[in-house]
Parts: structure tokens; sequence; C-alpha cells
């Protein structure tokens, strides 16, 4: 638990799902102020409360609306299902200006779930930064890793591969990656999101054809530290 | 060496290139019949000679032109830089019917090649797909593989994602990538190949951010055995 952890408050918006919940545990654990945010108060307080008793009463995780979390938190984390996607980011736009926006969202269309489409702006990275503006900057991050990984302890046999419409917003994001016990990488500019968001649809195609039920990846030939 | 390697003769299109003569190397290693292809027939039959030479005078492996290589073979590999991929696929497309067709092209638009930068057919391989007709099955693989892997003899830290425009062409294609000596998986339809060809420029970002030359991935958490 370092000191920037302790100044620095999270929201996950669509906390009340399973990857929103299992960054959020990760997240507390490292003692970020953890805000889970959802359209229905009541289903993030629930949430909420699950996350501190996984953590035995420890950690500082709290249930409120999507803008209500955006509007008191340093750090935005989006993590809803795709069709949530717009309208969501349209009722917390004015409350991530000069924010840290990070987008876990997999643009996947069921039933074909196995196969990339992506929506006109490129990928749902790129969507969000088509709905929040120029000057925001947008990271797009955590969407290859299954969420039973994030409610364990254990090591995570899948990396984190960061998009973003800076450097230093991609740098950001790692430390984040960093403090939820996983490894990260700088996977190049937000234009690189549609790599990674649809990433998921192959390895949805690989636990499949292979009768596995986490398939993810590493990344070879490289250090990170 | 099996029955089936001996019976088999692959071309590789632009196989004077790295890539083309390491794949062509491992191939020829594996007991297939092997011909380069090349615009210029004497670079062909330079790059065989030199194949041969890595395997001490052993293997087949033959130079000519791309065209009369695309003639000669069951399976057609394709392994020319972006910029000549509509042009050498329009030279050989009479050559392709009824044939496996695995192009390797990845569409990385220089300077800018950490950024994904896709045909507006979504990747070099749907673009084939468009240039070859509805009938043809085209497999995209090999876009992430370093070629000095290739030509040594160790193992390749780094997996093969198979695309293709139906599950048996993509069969087809893992039996080769199998031959070569590396591990490959099923990555879902030609739709997907958005994802693995623009991972290569991924991992190029990787290689600069952090110092490596020859990054790669490895999938986790599934069997492909």
């Amino acid at each position: 638990m370092d000191n920037e952890a302790l100044m620095m408050t999270i929201a996950v918006l669509g906390g009340t799902g399973k990857e929103g919940k299992g960054l959020a545990y990760r997240w507390a654990k490292a003692g970020y102020q953890v805000l889970i945010g959802s359209r229905t108060p009541e289903k993030a307080i629930g949430a909420a409360a699950e996350i501190i008793e996984l953590m035995d009463g420890g950690g500082s995780v709290v249930g409120m609306t999507n803008p209500e979390a955006a509007r008191q938190a340093h750090i935005v984390v989006l993590t809803v299902p795709y069709s949530a996607h717009r309208d969501t980011l349209e009722s917390v736009k004015e409350e991530l200006k000069g924010k840290l926006f990070i987008d876990v969202t997999v643009p996947l269309v069921p039933p074909k779930v196995t196969k990339v489409q992506m929506p006109a702006a490129g990928s749902a990275a790129q969507e969000a930064k088509q709905i929040l503006g120029e000057d925001a900057e947008v990271v797009a991050a955590f969407q290859n890793i299954s969420h039973e990984h994030l409610l364990g302890n254990g090591e995570v046999a899948c990396d984190v591969l960061v998009t973003g419409t800076s450097k230093n917003a991609r740098q950001e994001a790692l430390k984040l990656v960093d403090a939820a016990g996983l490894t990260g990488w700088d996977a190049g500019p937000i234009e690189n999101s549609v790599v990674v968001e649809g990433l998921t649809s192959v390895l949805i195609n690989i636990n499949k054809q292979y009768g596995s039920s986490h398939a993810g990846i590493k990344i070879t030939g490289a250090k990170n530290k």
C-alpha cells in the first residue's frame, strides 16, 4: 500500500458486474478508495458490501450512482456491457473532465461473440473518445482478464495491454495495473484498442474450440520492469 | 517427417524476404516440397540455395516466379510487404483456385508502424478474400513471429493465431504451424484477422518502449493438444 494509493479515489462504473467487482476488489486491497457506481444505487451498495466482506471488513469501498461516483473520483473506470456503453458515458461525461478515464468495455455483438465486430469508431475506446470530446484522455485496458482471476488472490496468467490517447495516460493506467497485481504493457495509441478489445473474441473462440474456460495471453521476449 | 508432408508442395510467395525464407526453411526441414516465389526468379533461386545450405544440402527447395510457384503448389503462402499485397495476389489469382491460401501479410503503414492502420476491407486477409473472390478459402497466420526465430532451430516463444474463412481451412493451416515447430491456435473467423495483424503493431510498440527486439505472445489457460 503506497502513499499515492491512499490519496486516490477510483470510481468503477458498472462495478456491480463481475469484471468491475473483481477490479474494485483488487484496488481496494491495494489501498485505493474505491467507489462502486451503478444505475441502481442499491445494487452498488450491495456490491460494495460484498467486496468489503471478501476483505474481512477492511478496505474503503462505497456504492452510489454512476454520476456521483464519477464526480467524487480522481480516476474513472468503465466496466459496463457494450449495450450500456454510450448511455453510461453520456450520463457521466461532465464529471470526467480532467480525469483519467479507463474503458474496459468489449464491444461484443451477441450471439456471435467469437467474431470481432467493432463499432464504426473503430473500437469501444475510440467511441468513448468521440463521446467525451477532443480534450479527453482515454485509456483502454483489462478487457482480456477473466473475473474469476480477479476475485482470487493468486497470480493471474494473463497480461494487460494498455492503449491510450497519450503515453502519460498509459503510464498512469499502468500504475493501476500494477496495483491490481497484474502485469501490464504499453500497447500504443488508442487506435490499437481494436486489437485488445478484439482479442477477447479470439480468447472466447479458443475457450470454445479447446474446452478451456479462461484463456489469456502473456507477452514473451520483453521485460516490463 | 510424415507421409502427408512428402506428398505436399508449398509455395512461399515473396519467399526471398526474411519471414518467407524462415517459414520455407521450417517446412523444408519438416519434409515438404517447398517452392520459393519472387517477382525476380534469380532472387528466388538464390534464396532456395541459401535455405538448402542451411540444411546442409538436404531438403527440396526450388526458386521460380510467383505465378509458377503458385501453379505448381498445393498450398500457397503469401509473405510480401503490404505495398506488394494486391499486385502479387492479382498476378497469381488464377493459380489459387481450389488451393489453401495462407496470408502472412501485415498491413503496416510506415512510418507509424506502431499504430494499427487497417485497409478498408478490415484487414489484409479480408482484402485478399475480396481480391480472390467468394469461393476462395483464405487463412491468415504467422504475422507475429520474428524471422530470427524461424531461421534458428530452437523453441519459438511466440504462438501462432490462425484465422480463416472456414474451420476446415484453419485446421489445415494449423497442421503447417505444427510442422514448422510452432504452437498454433484456432483464432476464429477471417474477421478476427484485424486482431492478429494489428498485434504486430502492438508488439513493435512493446519492442520500442521496453527495449526488446522480438516481443511475442503466448496463449495461457488452454491446452491445444
